[in-house]
């Protein structure tokens, strides 16, 4: 079969089936990061591919942002999983015209996430490339039992952390409008998100410390993609509230006729989604007032036949197709 | 500065140069894998690339032998640490042309030596690329001092394990010979030396489970590359004897006019070159017989003012270049 048939996550679940589980392996393929034991403990892996002309383009992506998005998104990853991330083996493909300069600012762009972050850059692999990618491998560590996929049910509130579609829209504006038109502020919040995102570190590794999240994952794909992975692996289903969705208030003030659609299937908002107990909704407000980062609950988990739903302020299904990115599809 | 100027190893140790520690790192940029505090303990973690038209090239090499090589050439890494193979992580760039089946060929070959080395395959990254790389990240265990590449004492035995020269050899037969030529018994086996290549994992945590090699690395660049290695880490010299490099029948049947010239520099031998103490002679032979994989010994650890050389069975200087492999640099 062709891979463009099976898609990415046909790739993926395949991947996970046909791939023995292994010895000290607590959680494996499948999930934002893996759980492994070590020796004496155990700890999280995490990785993310960056390829040249499929996860970024180099005409309005820095360098220095995409060493910087590097990290963060790896870390987003670690930070699903309720861990904190700690050391980054980083493997480049480097086109041989690169002056040292250009890789230079690539790993400044590491290398300023990472030191206020705590993480240690530790080794990896250089070659020369056709085109620019970015290999990383993040190690996280976790005081705590790590948070999954699965593991949500029927009647948990759904939360997400931040806003959603900001990375989205902003990645529209570059790609559609003149740098002239992403001069004000809204437009500018928004490319920030875009190339700048904030892994949820601090909100995640609180929920698994005091095991407030049930199931959880980070929005790389889009919400409602995101979504169906924690569908699929608690085995429910899920209502989403469209007027709950957190927007900001550059996204209204530029999405226009766009509407909700980049916040509710955009992808790249590195926001974590979690699901959690209806009884535990106070102790979700003192972790919001706690750390300073919203977090909005926007749904409830239902049975699994009931599959997945959008419902607008009226309580009229919003039709929707989770069109979250997929590498090996064509668009 | 053009990287084609700097080359690998000159951006590997600009690399060095400009990455802090960081927190918990024991050993970081620059040896065969980083060693790292986890909560804990301590592990250790390895990362190499492998590009289609710069690794490998698929008209002579198939996926299966792909997947193989890949874990083997990390768990070689690991065992120049004097580590033991643990958890892989995977990411692959493939061409939206390939089939599922090509994905599985590379992974069977991934899985059958993962299985008898009791590696698990816990997760990684795929996305579609122009053309197939394969990027992998191997944790290792560790429960003696890891060995790294500076430690090395004047007087100290250099010695290597296995056969040398077979790998590039083959490489050789492949490129410039037709498929029938490489039929015979001899070829059969360089070509198998280069496709599946033989990690010494027991050999490397015997000698840093008994203290008996000081400095230690995997032989990739060939020898006299990887040997600079750690001359330049453990700051001292090297004499090498031309006559006592280990070489296979296969390869004194096929080298003809070449020599030793694949022993001294071809790379992709994966064997480990490391020094031990001249009082330790006789503990290394018992480890040989132990483990059942040959070990020679070499040379001599001399003063760094007298830099490296290889002397032929009459004592004279053999002339050389230290031509590994070097990525950036034009051949």
């Amino acid at each position: 079969m062709k891979l463009r048939r099976l898609g990415e996550f046909g790739l993926i679940e395949h991947l996970r089936r046909t791939t023995p589980r292994g010895h000290g392996v607590r959680v494996g393929i499948g999930d934002d990061a893996a759980w492994v034991e070590t020796r004496t403990g155990s700890c999280l892996l995490t990785a993310d591919l960056l390829i040249e002309g499929v996860h970024f383009n180099l005409k309005w992506t820095s360098l220095y942002a995409l060493g910087y998005k590097t990290l963060a998104v790896n870390m987003s990853d670690i930070a699903a999983m309720g861990g904190t991330p700690a050391y980054l083996i980083l493997s480049l493909g480097i086109p041989a015209t690169f002056n040292t300069e250009d890789v230079d600012e690539f790993y400044q762009g590491i290398r300023s996430l990472a030191a206020k972050s705590g993480v240690a850059l530790v080794g990896g692999d250089t070659s020369v490339a056709k085109s620019l990618f970015v290999s990383a491998c993040l190690l996280g560590q976790t005081a705590y039992r790590p948070i999954t996929r699965g593991g949500a049910q029927i009647g948990d509130d759904i939360y997400v952390t931040g806003t959603l579609g900001d990375s989205a829209l902003g990645l529209k504006l570059l790609k559609r409008t003149s740098p002239a038109r992403r001069a004000p502020r809204a437009a500018k919040f928004l490319l920030s998100r875009h190339h700048f995102p904030t892994a949820r570190v601090r909100v995640g590794s609180t929920l698994a410390k005091e095991k407030l999240a049930r199931a959880m994952i980070d929005i790389s794909d889009g919400l409602l993609q995101d979504l169906s992975h924690i569908c699929k692996a608690s085995r429910i289903g899920a209502i989403v509230s469209e007027e709950r969705l957190p927007l900001s208030s550059a996204y209204r003030s530029l999405a226009g006729p766009d509407g909700t659609r980049h916040a509710l299937a955009g992808g790249e908002d590195y926001e974590l989604l979690f699901c959690a107990r209806r009884r535990d909704r106070s102790r979700i407000t003192k972790l919001e007032e706690h750390t300073d980062v919203p977090i909005t609950r926007i749904g409830t988990c239902v049975h699994a036949r009931d599959g997945m739903t959008v419902v607008d302020r009226t309580g009229h299904r919003v039709d929707f197709r989770t069109t979250g990115y997929d590498h090996f599809k064509p668009r």
